[in-house]
């Protein structure tokens, strides 16, 4: 079982959103540098999360993405959900139903009970991701995380929000001027 | 996120050998057959449950797969991990580590919260599939199923196992005789 690449380049892409302010943007190629991955690539993504409603694309020179609510209503499942799709990793082909010991179809009128379990669980990992909001993400970054790490990733926001030139932060010690 | 058709055989065919009596065994064909599956197909999974030693391959004219242990010793989660592999669903690729932003390696020695709330919802999974055992589907399939799915079922397991002649029960109707 494998989530895509794309789940952990999204995670990281919408917990950094959520750290711009009221109306500011960030273009996905300030993503794909940050990542060091391919910006089509990344686009798909960045896509799918709005499709879903979890951001917002905004066009023109001032363009770019920005959550489409609150941090505190995006979950690591939205997340998931929005780049993996919604069917369970478990996908019941009903092999009880093929082959030498098939029998009439109203026989399986219930569910399978090898599907009901498998189901079971899925629906305690999606609980768990739900547990967590992408502002709980942030927040932890912020209070757990290297401050070297956190003042990069502050002027990291400051240098690529768009518009530009709201704030004065100044880069951190290592980073791009 | 999807686990691969192989886990749909592979509990299935483990919930049949667990209706098995001491020293009986079933091959791979007859699964094959009942699930209309490739029999290469299904002998990489079985072989991956032999290899995490949750099935016995028994060589010979008699021979054919059987549970190593006690079918409530193995759980959903055990057969899931045999066919999936042990890796996580979410492997973190470090990116916040990777392109612009990089710092020195020191500053990410903390894991990223991200991977962290990642993983603890796979174990809030794996802990689920850990809850229900072989045993368990098997009993909730007698208790549950159709009768005439339960009484298929065991028909087809006294057909098929090895060796032959150790029970009279007949075949269920619309099974081969």
């Amino acid at each position: 079982m494998k989530l895509s690449e794309g789940v952990e380049a999204a995670v990281h892409s919408v917990t950094i959103l959520a750290t711009l302010g009221p109306g500011e943007t960030m273009p996905a190629a300030a993503f794909a540098d940050a990542y060091e991955i391919s910006a089509s690539y990344l686009l798909k993504h960045l896509k799918a999360l709005v499709a879903d409603g979890l951001l917002e694309s905004v066009s023109g020179p001032q363009g770019g993405y920005r959550l489409a609510r609150a941090a505190e209503k995006i979950t690591l499942l939205d997340v998931v959900l929005a780049i993996e799709g919604r069917r369970p990793a478990f996908r019941c082909t009903e092999i009880r139903q093929r082959g030498s010991v098939r029998l009439p179809a109203e026989v399986y009128a219930k569910p399978c009970g090898i599907n009901a379990a498998m189901l079971k669980a899925e629906r305690a990992y999606r609980a768990a991701l739900a547990e967590t909001s992408i502002a709980d993400i942030a927040a932890d970054f912020s209070a757990e995380a290297d401050p070297r790490a956190v003042a990069a990733a502050c002027a990291f926001a400051q240098q690529n929000k768009r518009p530009q030139g709201r704030s004065k932060i100044p880069p951190a010690e290592g980073e791009k001027a």
